[in-house]
């Protein structure tokens, strides 16, 4: 069907205001938070009730037409990049909070609410929505439901699908499932943990249940430096041993260090090789027994500077750095790439000399900021994309580290999904008779495969080409990295 | 392909003791846990490596004959039920305990060891497994991962799949899977949590990888007695409220006290309509200032009495009373049927009376023992087999309980899985596209579907056969059940 007939068809459900198809006005939409990722759709659809985002998709479904679904656009791994013949689909205008529910502890609500917006209102009943990615402010929970994403106290209170109790999703052909209950268990395959994470592919979700839990009576922050990066890795290890849930923990290398503290003066140790934050949270008693053993096991791991946070300015300011990272490398670099990739917690050091060895071999630096307690890595690549080449040495480089997650025992993504970005790794994370299970499990929800089509799953023939391509530069000469 | 040549084919690859054909020896395999259902299968095969299973799987491929395969045989809805026309492949000969790892706080196992072995592999590293269904000393972890089993301390450390990190799975075609990472997350859709719970209808597991964690330095019990089931249950809520994440919150109801104490006299309070236990762990500190909130919590939620136990021997003896509540069950009747079902916690007290409602109408005395915490129902309905048509009545009751938790907003199962025994509530529970998505996902694994076919996912037409059926008995006469 012709753009202009599709144009039509969709003005006849939607008020103009909510099909664009300007150049002008297509332009915010061609790229999510990986901007290096960029298409331009063929049309934007800004439906506002569940009716519309039916004719929408029974639209596509009848026309063959590509539909990509988009939250906040705040993605870092492409997943809402447009597709060039298809529609994207804005599900910001759908950002109603239909209803909580304090003594279930529960919130029913539209995907386009951002996640803070859910803990707003759940405030007033002593609650809290817990997963926290640092985009919170402005993310929405339907692309956190598409993307599983995570944050920093995940490592406690789990990822996007540990806090769900029940979707509502559209089928490609407009049909309703309800996915999940309101109790804690469902029958039948989960399909509710099978639509987490699915970015986009399976269905578009227009309802989300999410659990609350009571916001904690206090929390309290440790800040340890240490001169050795190995010693930070080992105390991370420490805690766990332990049986220590820390609300978080976080690592930060010295180049991250040195560069957080001219953008902000938090007061971090310059002369540390790397620093660890680590939070304990629940009631008064609880923390204070906590936070005097966090402390002991720092010491005893060797930290140069131990610093627990008297109140709750001095808790924030501690964070202030963590949270400041990202712009800080925007400081330090003209660009910078974020990759994230997760292992198991006890090759954290291997991997991080690993990371070093490459940025030595590459001629590029990296900052290493990330949740240390569940192994999960965000390495920041430094780069100029004015310099001719540097980009496509950052991807490569990127790649580099992600395979090594994966020969760690590891995975090629924490928290931020698959998407455009890591399609290519997947190949080296899945055999080809796993990429089939995938591909099977899509054409179960979307057998045309018209929802976001091209992402997260490779196709076998991308993997093939792509299996040659690293046979052809087998030859180069490359740094050696640990094995595991 | 004819019996004959099945056993001959099987028996170039598998040793003589492996391969059961006479009726005697297939006569122990006819059913599980839910001696209901009774079906003899065509041969029993006892493989005892992977490279058996696969070449077993293999075979059934190419003949197209069914396949089921069954752990210690202790499920309770028949998902391991034989297939009159195919294979019961025991997977209990595979029960080696590959490898724990203490610092990555992991166990590599088989699926036929037990889920009690792994805790006592484990504990000499001060570590154990948190899932404890209550056939746990028998039980083996493949099942549990069939089925996605809980137990008493589900509350505070999740199910099964909550519980596991990375699974080998042998598809139909004996192909190898590898899902799931050693990290604490995984790219692409989540097979792993959509292979937990599928009861042997995706693939079969030969090796899984749980997390351990550590053996609480503390564990300690609240008894609370009311004398009204609604008190028991705002008090579950009040604990819940209160931001307290109890190890475990079990609920007695009166019958249920005095059968117990009759088998066992554990010095229950024979005047109180419900008894709640629950139970704190975690170190000295936080177990002393839980238990001071959830003994101040009972107290206000108007307990007639409250016991706290005072050493593990008391903590032990509290629990016997509840542990015993199945074989007390059936020295108080004849017969009794287990049921499960989960519902939002907050109708707890609402679904009880409806419980008894159906009880008086039926004519059928019940037993409620349950998780409360997690709202997981446990209905013993008390029946004669003996007594014609008692069975049948039995199951029409257990079907409506089912129903009213789907309701209440809940499901139809908590732990015991689907299997044969709900899979006419399954649809109850789901509209015919959601279970032609369960079909489609089915069909991505298994599509001639050989894996324990007929199990869990009823077909449109039964369904519709069973919606007739409704819709002819909807006359009788019938009491009111309360409204969600």
């Amino acid at each position: 069907m012709s753009v202009n007939d599709l144009i039509k068809r969709l003005s006849a459900f939607l008020p103009p205001e909510a099909v664009l198809y300007e150049t002008e006005d297509l332009k915010p939409y061609e790229c999510d938070g990986l901007s290096a990722y960029r298409q331009t759709p063929m049309i934007v659809v800004l439906p506002q009730t569940e009716q519309q985002i039916v004719e929408v998709l029974r639209l596509c479904h009848d026309t063959q037409t590509p539909v990509v679904a988009r939250g906040a656009g705040t993605g870092l791994s492409g997943g809402a990049l447009p597709h060039a013949e298809g529609i994207l689909m804005s599900l910001a205008k759908l950002n109603r909070i239909l209803g909580i529910d304090p003594l279930a502890r529960t919130a029913r609500v539209q995907p386009g609410v951002r996640n803070l917006a859910i803990s707003d209102a759940a405030k007033p009943y002593g609650l809290y929505y817990a997963p926290d990615p640092s985009s919170q402010i402005a993310c929405s929970i339907g692309g956190n439901v598409a993307e599983n994403s995570g944050g920093v106290h995940c490592l406690k209170y789990g990822l996007t699908v540990h806090n769900i109790l029940k979707l509502r999703v559209l089928t490609i052909d407009g049909e309703i499932l309800e996915i999940g209950s309101d109790a804690l268990d469902s029958a039948g395959f989960d399909l509710l943990a099978l639509m987490t994470g699915s970015e986009g592919m399976l269905g578009i979700v227009t309802e989300i249940t999410v659990k609350l839990i009571p916001v904690p009576e206090k929390a309290q922050l440790v800040m340890a430096a240490f001169d050795d990066i190995q010693k930070a890795g080992n105390a991370v290890a420490n805690v766990i041993a332990a049986g220590i849930i820390p609300a978080g923990m976080e690592m930060m290398d010295k180049i991250t260090i040195h560069a957080v503290e001219e953008f902000l003066h938090a007061g971090y140790d310059l002369n540390a090789e790397a620093i660890l934050l680590c939070e304990s949270d629940g009631s008064e008693e609880e923390v204070a027994n906590e936070i005097e053993r966090i402390h002991a096991i720092m010491k005893a791991s060797g930290a140069t500077g131990i610093s627990m946070s008297r109140n709750e300015a001095e808790r924030l300011s501690f964070w202030a750095g963590r949270k400041a990272a990202f712009p800080a490398a925007g400081r330090v670099s003209p660009d910078y790439y974020c990759m994230d990739g997760t292992i198991p917690r006890k090759h954290l050091a291997k991997v991080l000399s690993g990371i070093e060895t490459l940025s030595e071999a590459y001629g590029l630096r990296c900052m290493n900021v990330f949740h240390a307690g569940d192994g999960n890595l965000h390495p920041l690549i430094l780069y100029d994309a004015n310099t001719p080449g540097e980009l496509e040495k950052t991807e490569e480089f990127g790649g580099k580290i992600l395979e090594m997650c994966i020969q760690a025992g590891g995975t090629i993504t924490g928290e931020h999904g698959v998407g455009m970005e890591k399609i290519n790794q997947m190949c080296s994370q899945f055999k080809s008779n796993e990429l089939e299970i995938f591909h099977g499990v899509k054409a179960a929800f979307d057998p045309q495969s018209l929802l976001n089509p091209g992402k997260a799953v490779p196709t076998l023939h991308r993997c093939a080409e792509l299996g040659a391509m690293h046979v052809h530069s087998g030859s180069e000469k490359f740094p050696e990295l640990p094995r595991f």
